[in-house]
């Protein structure tokens, strides 16, 4: 994960609103397509799957970020940078267990989710936000850590924080996962 | 179209690859859906007018736009704040009729089609950025101008540049569009 600094100028940046509204025109499109909230949380993270692998090299290339030697490093780089970089907050982390590959991001707003107020009717196990699931595994998948990353807590269910889960899946084996200078 | 300036902050803003992978994945979506071209566009349209209708309040709030006295104005707008605001371009119009209410605007790039090098087997008459008309046919309406919008030109159908064509169907009516204050 190590690459010079390079950042490209603001016209990479467009506005949030435009994203976030096309967003919910994508999951309305898919509640209507899919009758359970399950295959379409499914649907949502497979598409942020490929998303996040391609978006990694983008992240690598406009990031500063340095190898990392820890899960908990790994952690921070995607609270710290990537949520900063592409959604414009900083989720906080804890980590969850005495080996310490398992992780949360606590959002205390998530963006994707600014316009809507409650789920569907009939749509409780929907998985609004699945999309950043799949785009944190996909995106992690490329520099080869395997993680499984699902919602654990939503405000849009009720809870008081949103929280994304994290546990990485294998040994971290740096040879593997480093980029090639 | 007048309102007081009011600018938010650097946070409102996004990286636009996660809007423009984000989008591919709802058109590929929408192919998956539906067989014709023709209704994936008008699907596309519906959605993006959808949007535009919830737009144009946030448009107006950070905007410094005056009121505008001619449809020539509102093109001019259109291009140089609201496309330059959103999409980060600013496309250059043109007007194509002497009664003043046909226009162009010429990208050229357009941001939605970034990383989409050709349209999909099949799929030849596919506006994919079609949402853009929607958003635009919607935002104009919520300040009461009826308009035709269409793709006249798309590069991803091999022409040099991809044109928007913009008709404002009804005589400007100022008393009518203008926002109360």
């Amino acid at each position: 994960m190590s690459r010079p600094a390079h950042r490209r100028p603001e016209y990479h940046k467009i506005n949030k609103d435009l994203f976030v509204l096309t967003y919910g025109a994508l999951v309305a499109q898919l509640c209507k397509d899919y009758e359970k909230d399950e295959d379409v949380n499914k649907y949502l993270d497979t598409m942020g799957y490929g998303i996040g692998t391609r978006l990694i090299e983008d992240f690598l290339a406009r990031s500063c970020v340095r190898r990392c030697h820890s899960y908990s490093e790994i952690a921070d780089i995607i609270a710290q940078v990537a949520f900063k970089m592409y959604l414009g907050i900083t989720p906080s982390v804890t980590c969850n267990n005495a080996s310490r590959n398992e992780f949360s991001l606590i959002l205390d707003k998530n963006p994707l989710a600014e316009f809507v107020e409650e789920l569907p009717a009939g749509r409780s196990s929907l998985c609004y936000s699945n999309l950043l699931c799949g785009i944190i595994r996909g995106a992690l998948e490329m520099v080869h850590l395997a993680a499984d990353v699902t919602f654990l807590k939503d405000r849009l269910k009720g809870d008081s924080v949103t929280e994304i889960g994290i546990t990485f899946l294998k040994k971290l084996d740096e040879k593997k996962y480093r980029r090639k200078k």
